[in-house]
């Protein structure tokens, strides 16, 4: 690899040249905001994804580093995300017992896998895949993978065991064990959502008027999680809640991750089968994600993206993840915009924060012991309300049924039944569109405009035509989608057609291109043509499908002409 | 369902209506002619499909009958097939254990399948999914299951077990197994072969030399594979080859088929979770062989061609199969041409041969007990010439390199890995291709001819641009598929544009249909040019695009305006 090559693999290669006192100082800030943010979250999608809370620590420190080496955005917040998280919980759910140290392994294993698929659609630049995951898709798929998400934590808000892979089953054993919820628990999740609801909407203002100059009180808001969570942490030590039944995070281990290649050797070859499909959704997903976010702020700080390197990037991310034992991760859009916000100004600020986040696995843990489970999941559930979108219903409806279809069907069936077959269901409408669209380009029987050279559609325009020639012209570059459309619109063009037709011309003014599958096609069409009777005619072909033409036999079989204009074309044939 | 519902789905209940002498004549001459080379055919890929002899009579029986109801050409061979017979033998070899009561259970199966998922496509008017199986895709996959059909038959003509799956394990077990190639079947295989290539090649010409008529010549020459099975069968017999090694078909079990539903509800669920993927793509690969039969057919015969009613038809015809306890069918194009030369009128030539068959099935089976497999495998190779193209490869690379690419790694996987592995590389690259295609659609940057009215792209004309206005026509419909392509171009677009840059104008001359994803990402696109204090507006936009914008508020938050053609939106904003 040139140096050119390198330091597209590695932008910091280009930015740390220039790196200096001033970058820092934006650095440092952004950096020590993230880490407020980041060890309440971290802790709480560790959860989410049915993993030690350590893990989560873990997703965030690793992965930072690795982005800051291969990422372009300095604003980019990488780690542990709701949406990934619930998944890595469904995917991993359903290969492995929850809570099992197989369960730590493969949901580690999972990060690796869908690492690697990024790493290998971001070398192949085949970041066009996720452009299939359509907004109503996704719309549909995000608002009911929150209400799962919000499912998901009534166990630790309730302090009972609820299942919640699907509506059904959440709703079947809220049924049965709600009268088993555990008082101490809900109270402490009561008290823990009004403190972080009531802290998002009023602490900010609060502060301001007690007289803190702006920039103090937003830092403090912003911190308001993780104050929330030393209060109940504080609490629940002073009382000895964890004693009467709450439940607790419990001893995480002190220090740095190690490398978690042990266990994952002895995960099976079927274990990685069944984790193929949701790692490759993950990594669509996160994709997805991380380009609309990058670019979003990209455009505000007029930076340029270059999107496969933000896959390989998060594919370093992912297996970075993986190889310390951590779970799936991807962009998070509120902690990216506490990094702009904070001023961050290169992607130190990530690698600042993964040191700040080291400190805290290496002296802090035995803190977050009496954390409670239900303060976690009351600031899982506070953060939905950006997952939640039931206005992209009516907006999609409007827009066209086919939307609202694919975005009904993608909500319903991930609700319903689970996550990975709603999202496939999404893309396999979205695809099933798409190729029903593309397979049927418009063709349209076209005639004289009097008094001109100009041909016109015979359907909305007064035009004149041949009873012995037919002019079609195709809408379309002619490729193996649309190349046996063409030969059943031909064969019912010319059945409709007067008996006495004895020419068909195919202006090809639209066709860009042609492969060897139109190329069949047309000789098809030809020979069937012929068996009539009928000859076919080409008129205004562009120069590089006469190419393509001819470096084939089909000229030589033509069994009429090829006309540089289509006017030329049926002055020509009217006669004949 | 109402009458017309009727006949669409039962073409029968129009063309019986006037049935009478005329049609009788000449289908009976076809469905004679047919049965000559379904006894030695349909024979022959029972032993290809790894099946008992006599379901090969099964599959040609009942499925004629079902195709003559609800078919619509009068010429289509249905029955069966080589290349599904291989297919069949490869899906269920790797379900079940060859020759076990559960393989010909699992065949009936995977016949059911494939006429359920034809029937429910066809119902669905789905053909266009059959698109995706490009020509070159075809070309590779048809040449690799010839070359393997080929190898699956040495087993045969040597008369010592081998394995064929694939390329290797051919090789392989032909290394070690050749010693033990049976000199009295080797020889009758050559014999065979000679037979065979001998009576194709010289029977009609020698005939008509010793004044036989043409049209006796020729149905002499058609019959020749079963006079040289007949042939066999009298020696084998007399010298009693059948002891000294010889493998023969042995006894056929004489009577009409059973309906075996009873074996058909032992196979468990995991076999038919295991079969669909093949049962999809032997449905696609038989509606393609089955349509272009077909159509090319009609064409020559002048008459209409309904695909759907074709779908359902081969459905129907796949079930019958699966009910009678045999395996999957398709259309031979061979058959199909000896119908039309034979004069077939309507469907009813294949009732006729079905009833010909069952005659046989009823009082000529024991008379096959001694045919030689080895005959039938010499027969099976001599029609392989139909579907080995190696000349297709050439063509593919003179056309494109991504044509070729797809023939070529189509070819190598099947004959490399295996068949249903080959097919659906085809399939997933063929869609790669076409998603590649169509998620980057051209978008020109365009400037004034100067003089004119007109907008040409800058690359191609000398054209007058503005410093603060960029006009950008984009060549495609807006949806999904392209939305975030659009983002990223018109991005790149404004990063390389002058600095003064003030308006961005997006010329809608060829947008014909929007839908939300697209919307969304032309809302992204305004607020990103806002965020850089650029303007955007659209101009020639199409009745319906504007019908769709009215419906959501994308027109209220505009940045800028919607101007009727491109050179009032200049003209108006170059002052600016």
């Amino acid at each position: 690899m040139d140096s050119k090559g390198w330091t597209s693999w590695f932008p910091v290669l280009r930015w740390s040249r220039g790196y200096g006192r001033p970058q820092m100082a934006g650095d440092l800030t952004a950096a020590a905001v993230l880490t407020l943010l980041l060890i309440p979250q971290s802790l709480a999608y560790a959860l989410l994804a049915g993993m030690p809370a350590v893990t989560g620590l873990y997703a965030a420190m690793l992965p930072l580093v690795v982005y800051a080496l291969m990422g372009t955005s300095p604003v980019l917040g990488v780690g542990p995300a709701a949406l990934r998280s619930i998944m890595s919980l469904a995917a991993v759910g359903a290969v492995a017992s929850a809570g099992s140290a197989e369960f730590v392994a493969t949901s580690a294993l999972l990060a690796l896998l869908v690492g690697a698929l990024l790493l290998l659609m971001g070398t192949l630049r085949m970041g066009f895949i996720a452009s299939f995951l359509s907004t109503p898709v996704l719309s549909g798929f995000v608002t009911a993978s929150g209400l799962l998400i919000g499912m998901s934590q009534f166990t630790h808000l309730l302090g009972t065991p609820l299942a919640s892979g699907n509506l059904w089953v959440f709703l079947n054993s809220l049924w049965q064990q709600a009268a088993q919820a555990q008082g101490l628990t809900v109270a402490v999740a009561t008290g823990a959502l009004l403190a972080l609801w009531a802290t998002k909407r009023w602490l900010k203002a609060l502060l301001s008027r007690l007289g803190l100059p702006p920039g103090a009180a937003d830092l403090v808001a912003k911190a308001a999680p993780l104050l929330v969570m030393l209060a109940a942490i504080a609490l629940t030590s002073v009382l000895g809640w964890a004693d009467r039944g709450l439940a607790v995070v419990g001893d995480i281990p002190q220090g740095l991750p190690a490398l978690a290649m042990g266990a994952l050797l002895n995960v099976s070859p079927g274990t990685v089968q069944a984790l193929l499909l949701p790692a490759l959704l993950i990594a669509m997903l996160t994709f997805v994600e991380q380009i609309s976010i990058v670019q979003g702020l990209a455009a505000k700080r007029r930076e340029r993206v270059n999107p496969s390197a933000e896959m390989r990037a998060m594919g370093g991310a992912n297996l970075a993840a993986g190889f310390t034992g951590a779970f799936a991760v991807g962009a998070s859009f509120s902690r990216s915009v506490v990094l702009h916000e904070g001023g961050a100004r290169t992607p130190t600020a990530g690698l600042l924060a993964a040191l700040l986040l080291a400190l805290t696995a290496l002296f802090f843990t035995p803190w977050l012991r009496d954390l409670p489970l239900a303060v976690l999941a009351a600031s899982i559930v506070m953060a939905l309300g950006s997952l939640i979108d039931l206005r992209g219903f009516s907006k999609s409806w409007r827009i066209s049924r086919a939307d609202f279809a694919a975005h009904a069907l993608t909500f319903a069936v991930t609700l319903l039944v689970d996550l990975v077959s709603g999202l496939m269901t999404g893309v396999v409408v979205s695809l099933l569109m798409h190729l029903w669209i593309s397979s049927r380009p418009h063709i349209a029987v076209v005639g004289n405009v009097p008094g001109t050279e100009h041909y016109r559609n015979v359907l909305r325009h007064e035009v004149v035509t041949h009873p012995n020639v037919l002019g079609l012209r195709v809408d379309e570059s002619l490729f193996f989608a649309n190349a046996r459309y063409l030969e059943d619109h031909v064969a019912e063009a010319v059945a409709a057609a007067d008996p006495g037709l004895r020419h068909v011309v195919l202006q090809c003014t639209a066709v860009n291109d042609i492969d060897a599958s139109a190329l069949d096609s047309l000789v098809v069409i030809m020979q069937r043509l012929s068996d009539q009777g009928i000859a076919l005619h080409l008129s205004e072909v562009k120069g590089p499908v006469m190419d393509r033409l001819q470096r084939t036999d089909f000229l030589q079989q033509l069994s009429g002409q090829v006309f540089l204009t289509h006017h030329q074309a049926i002055t020509a044939l009217a006669q004949d």
